[in-house]
Order: structure tokens, then sequence, then C-alpha cells
């Protein structure tokens, strides 16, 4: 366990929660693919540290807006990739911010935060700037994984043995 | 061949039936991607042993309830994985039930159940806890390797060589 | 080239010109995925031998006639796997029939035809029985590379120097 | 980088720009599914060379105009892959074209332009005949992945430690 204590944990959502696909009709683009167990990793980690999204989807922000918002419950903002750094930075201090992104400008985002991740199917220069890269992908399980690495590495490992509800409410895609 | 009879299997749907993903437009959760042969091992599978499905996803469940109960015809019903081992517990000897799943916290039922199985897609600790991991992944024919699977080692193994309709009435999804 | 001249191909729909995915809302199986480049090596192997499709998904017929009979102008009829050697039987001689499939049912047909292939994505009885097992997958080409497989086998190999228009009327997925 | 400027960069879009699927409900060809990053990598490229696609698609081309034409606009014309030889030699000198195709018959194109490009998951004898495979597939990353490659040879290369907006206006997936 590091000393260093992050204080949000800030994530993409394309290519990220999703496959990254946009799925097109001829009215544009209308679904967009999310995956199992992101949602409950994030039901545990979400009692160490505070987790919001960002996302540079404006055409697709309906979407993305009733899966993290309105069905997960987490706070969810528009910010363009290349201005993510300043929008960060008048937010929280860097060296406290976990960021999890996969796209081709994610890099300037991940050298600037105090600990970065990309999923294992992100761009190729994400990947080279990130402390940790998922096994899984994006929409297969890698912010579920995102979770559980830093649970272990800057809080307390999840303890398989332990049913999560002893802990207090869990709100995961599976929550009673 | 076991001498241990087990009576009943119970599959977990989004991940083992299905490929796990949630396909979002707007308005919210509205597709599920099924995939191949699973439906025709079932129907091999449902003459030695009883076959039911759980889901602890509520927002999809009309979905599901589609396809498992309209279009297979199997029971499904709707129980949160942590609360599992007990609703299972409260129907049949846990030493009787094999159980397939694929998330994050299916291995609380992995644990007690007297046989498990995990599809290839499935979470890490998942596969740990498995008695058995399919080459398959969910929605690419890992529930019909699991069935077969479970014929050869608890009852009579599959005959490739033999018509199914030999057998009695076939039901799967190419059933005349 | 072999000596013996197959008269009919005979394709399954499902896995085999799709991904076999079924894709469900709460409406039903409402969707299905088919591939690139098929269409395309269909309209060069239909100068050399006849193709039919067979399907056994009632539920999906719609949507499987759609594209292959309406789209892509080939003749489709449905026919439980279980039931196909007989109907194939009453049609043509088996040992004129080339066979492609996927299903953990479709090694009954295979077994009975003078030529088989399967996709690379096949259930793993149904790769077990076929001549051939294409490189890609059902939806990725598989069919495609069966048509260049069986025209270099018992027709006269595609030569990739030469324009396909130069041969007559092509009528594939960019047909003009 | 070589001294040959190219002074164009054609782009087949099913398989290239999408993941060369075509979902169909029973009312036919109703979405594709598009990816990450090729429309931010697009506008990269764009300051360096003239950027168009080509689609042999009719029955889809609603879906791929809104994808490239409205909500990416870059120009889009429908040219059937076997005159697109023709075609483009009306239009560019052949030696200043630079062209990324994935289907059976894109091999005829490749071998009379200047360069020519092939994702991962293309065909077989266009990955054979292209100058550069990517190593990601359509609708992952391909063209993106082939931007960078065309200006770290035939122009600029990428300098990723420079924010794109340093250098005029992007208008990417995620522009502001």
């Amino acid at each position: 366990m590091d000393s260093i204590k992050p204080c949000v944990f800030i994530i993409d959502v394309d290519g990220v929660m999703t496959t990254g696909h946009f799925l097109y009709t001829a009215e544009g683009k209308v679904m967009k693919i999310f995956g199992p167990d992101d949602n409950d990793g994030l039901s545990l980690l979400k009692r160490d540290i505070e987790i919001r999204f960002i996302t540079g989807d404006k055409k697709g922000f309906p979407i993305t807006k009733k899966r993290i918002v309105d069905d997960m419950n987490f706070p969810l903002d528009v910010v363009s990739t290349i201005r993510r750094v300043d929008w960060i930075r008048g937010r929280y201090p860097l060296e406290k911010v976990i960021y999890m992104g996969d796209g081709i400008f994610d890099h300037y985002v991940m050298r600037e935060v105090c600990y970065s991740i990309a999923p294992a199917n992100a761009d190729k220069l994400a990947k080279q700037h990130a402390h940790y890269v998922t096994e899984r992908s994006g929409g297969d399980r890698a912010v579920a994984e995102a979770c559980l690495h830093i649970m272990a590495k800057f809080f307390t490992p999840f303890n398989p043995s332990e049913l999560p509800s002893a802990h207090g409410k869990l709100s995961g895609e599976w929550a009673v």
C-alpha cells in the first residue's frame, strides 16, 4: 500500500466503460456497448474515494448520461480530452487524481496526474503513459479490474471471502 | 462418471448466456446479445437434471425474460448475486447444486455448491473458484459446452453418432 | 483439383453467414450480425455451382430472409438441423453436396455429404467432422474464404489479377 | 520520411472505419459499428493531405453518410470496388494516392496506387497487397493508426508532447 492517498478517480467513458464502439443507424449515433462487473467494482471502491466520469462525446451524451447518471448514479461532465488537464486542475490537486482513459489524446492527462490506468484495448500511446494497464478491455471488466487494483494499491484490498454487503449498502448492477 | 448425482443446474444469465454486454440507447438498457448452441445443449441436458436461471439484472429483466422464459421455456428468478446462496439453500440441498456464473461476486455462490462452472471470459475470481472453466465464452457456446461437460461427468455422455431426436422430443433453438 | 464435381453448396446461416449472435430486446430476437466479403465471394462461386441456404431459426426467419433472399437473392429454406440429411437427400445426390455449418448438431449432416466446411468459431464437433475449417469466423469472411477454397479445390482457382467483372455480371455486396 | 508527397488519402468505409459488420433487422441493413480515435486521427492528418471516403454499399449508404458526411464532415462517394481504379484515375495521379481498404477486391486498387494500407482484420489478399497492415482492426483504431503512420512516413510525425490544439482548430470526435 502506498503512502499517497488519492482523493478522486476520474474515468473517461467511451472505450473504458464501453467497448469504444458507436453503433450508427441512418439517424446517427444511437447505441453504445457497456459491460459486466464495472458497476459492481465501482460500488466497492466508492467507499474509499470519490468517483466521477468525464466524456468528450457530445453527440452521444444522452446515451452516456442514461447509463452513468440515471442508472449508475455517478456524476458526469462533458470535457474535451485536450482541455481535461485544465478542467481537473481547477477542481482537484493533480497529485491526488487517478485517471483512466483509452484514447489517442488521453496521455496528455495521464502524464499530469498522480496515477493513470488504461484498458488492454487502449491506444498505444495511452498504454505507454499509463502506470497500470488492465488485463481486460473496455466493456469487458476493465473498470472492475481497475477498481480492485486501486483498492489493493492505495486502500484496503478487496477480501473475496467477505460478502460485500457486510460493509454496508451495495449499489452496483445487481444490488437489491 | 461421479457417484454424486446433482439435482439442479442453476445458470446466471448475463455473461453466461450472453456476451455480458448491455447495449444502451438514450432510452436505457435496450438489448442483450445471446449466442448459438446454448439452447440446443440445454435441450439435451434437461432429460437428466432440472435447469433454471437466475439474474440480478432488474432493469434488463424484460429482455432476459423474453429470451429465457418466452423463447426457451425455462424458469427465471431475480436474485441478487450476494443473496444467491441463501436463495438456493432455501430450495435445494447445496451439495446437489451445479452453478454457472461469470461475475465479480459469483465466487460467493461457487464455493458453497457441489460443482461450479465459469465461462472463459469470466471474472478472474470466478474462474479461480470454478471447478470447470469452459473453453468458450458467454454468448459463444459456453453453456452448450457446460451441458455436454455435465452429461459426461455426472450422467451419460452425449453420443455424437446418435440423432438427438432418437431420445425423445428436442426443444432447442432449431427444434421442429 | 479433384475429379468429383459437386453440384450444390448448401450453407447454414446462423454462425456461418452471421456471428452466431441473437440480439434481443424486450420484444424478442430482433437483430443478427452479418459480415463483409461473403456476398462477394458467393458472387464469384455461383458461376460454378448452385448455392442455397438453410436455416433452423423460425423466430429469426424474417431477419434471415431479408438478408439472404431480398438483399442477396439466394434461395432459403427452413429445415431443422436434425432433419437436414433427409431434406438434402430428397433433392440432391449426397455425394455431390458441399455443406457448411457451425452448430452442435451439424456433424450429422457433415458426415453424410461429399465435402463439409466449418468456420473457425464453430462448435468443436462440427470442426472435428469438417473436411475444411476456415481461418476466419462466421460474420468475419468465413463464407468468402470457403468460396475461394471450393473454387480452388473443385473448379478454377480465383485469379486475383483479373477483375471479376471480366467474367460477367457481378452481383455481390458492392455490385454496380 | 520519403521524398514522394502523396496528395490524397482515400479510405474505404466498411471494415476500415467500421468492424465490417452489417446489423440486420427484418427491415434490412439498419446499423453499422464505428470505433474510437479514427475521427481524431483524421483531424490531425487533414492538415497535411486531402482526405475522402468511398463506399460500395448502396443499401447501407444512409448510415455511412450520417457518420462520414454529417458527423465527421468528410466527402463520401459511392464507387463499386471493381470500378475504383478508373474512378480514382479520373481525379488524381495514381502515384500520389494513398488507399486504405479491407475487402476481397481491394487489391485491384492497392496494386495501382502509390501506397496502400489494410487493417489487421482485412481479407488475406488485401493484406498481401498492402504496403502497411495496421496492428489494429477496422472499428478498433485502424484508421487512427494509419493516420499517424502516414504522418510519420510522408509528413511530420505526430508529437505526443504537444497538444494538438496548438496546431490550430481540432475537429475530431471530442472537439470542443
